[in-house]
């Protein structure tokens, strides 16, 4: 069977947050000045000190990045997960790894060598394009943060409910709580602490999939009665 | 009395997020590709669909970023406030701003022009300094969305108190609540909120500057005895 390697590297790009706006042509000259690695479980990719001479992205597996203290005691900086770009802040700060990265399982990581990377940089569409997705990563992730400061847990649930169903008195949400949960920037038990605190006071009823809303508090919330979607 | 414009603008650009962590080389030569413009109130910085020749900071005064729609109807995207940069996607993105920009009162900007800021990202150490800066301040905004979506603000509230006080029975806050709203990622409203639903608990008393943690919370909590500061 033919195995195309540039196709797969373009794949693991397009799914990786850091470059996925890239277009097309990017992605591909991207691809171009990648390699694919498989690391063992166990086996290093590279040390804390060694010169950062590529960024990484894994595409499948998983890696743990680590850091250590002078008493020799590992700490565990971050478990990188497939589709995350890392090592990329080495390449533009001093030059060296902050950490050392060690295969948890066998894993595949796609290696953009630095220098590759600096000529693409050199290039002004590919710059342009890459820098203009960290901008918008910016955008979208203050937004986020203001969303989720400026309304407390109740506050985006209802929200939610109002997006997904209008002011209406119930709604059929088919969705698991996880992933509620996610969509209003929270956890499952926080999502549960506060659904069993709305019972308690009698502002929803939640059978099944159903959710039924007390009388006025749609008003009390400040949403406009039968707005949004039915 | 000599007026540095050079100085003023290196001000402006060090107390913006997007260019404060630039090196002192690269902000000069950041400062020095610009100018300095004032705005009266009501006078237009740009026209939606204008071709975007320059990348803005606010200096002062107040900046509105509106759309057009077809009714002729404005919607206003953004409130620039001093010292935040706008206009950076235009350049990065088709070059044509896709916003009107009108001062709301007296403003002065500082411009930086596309072809001068081209010019400096053609610079090997600019760029670098200019991406890392993005990608730290990506890095920033992830950890706070995932300390803000991982704890609710009960947690946040008792986090903070941990690190002022550590575990102990009380607790003497110098910060107005406004503050310690903003510094757990919450507005003021809920935070007071919060405090009247633990004072109703039980778990609070707040009088003045001192709190006392009711006895056994801190156990609760998961945090142990005595530790943090005192």
């Amino acid at each position: 069977m033919q195995y195309d390697q540039t196709m797969d590297a373009k794949d693991t790009f397009m799914r990786t947050a850091l470059f996925r706006d890239l277009g097309g042509e990017s992605l591909a000259r991207l691809a171009e000045g990648s390699r694919r690695l498989e690391v063992a479980r166990g086996e290093h990719l590279f040390l804390e000190g060694d010169e950062g001479r590529d960024i990484f992205v894994l595409a499948e597996g998983g890696i743990r990045l680590y850091k250590l203290a002078e008493d020799g005691q590992e700490t565990t900086v971050k478990l990188v997960e497939p589709f995350e770009a890392f090592a990329e802040i080495a390449f533009f700060d001093d030059g060296r790894y902050p950490v050392s990265a060690v295969a948890t399982k066998y894993s595949v990581v796609q290696a953009v060598s630095g220098t590759a990377f600096q000529a693409l940089l050199g290039d002004r569409v590919f710059r342009g394009e890459f820098i203009s997705t960290l901008i918008g990563r910016i955008r979208y992730l203050s937004q986020r943060i203001h969303y989720l400061t400026a309304y407390d847990v109740e506050q985006r649930f209802f929200r939610f409910l109002y997006e997904q169903c209008g002011a209406s008195d119930t709604c059929k949400l088919e969705i698991p709580k996880k992933e509620i949960a996610a969509a209003i920037g929270t956890v499952p038990e926080t999502l549960s602490r506060l659904i069993l605190r709305l019972r308690e006071r009698g502002d929803i009823e939640w059978k099944g999939s159903r959710i039924r809303v007390r009388d006025g508090l749609w008003e009390e919330q400040g949403y406009p009665r039968g707005g949004g979607a039915e």
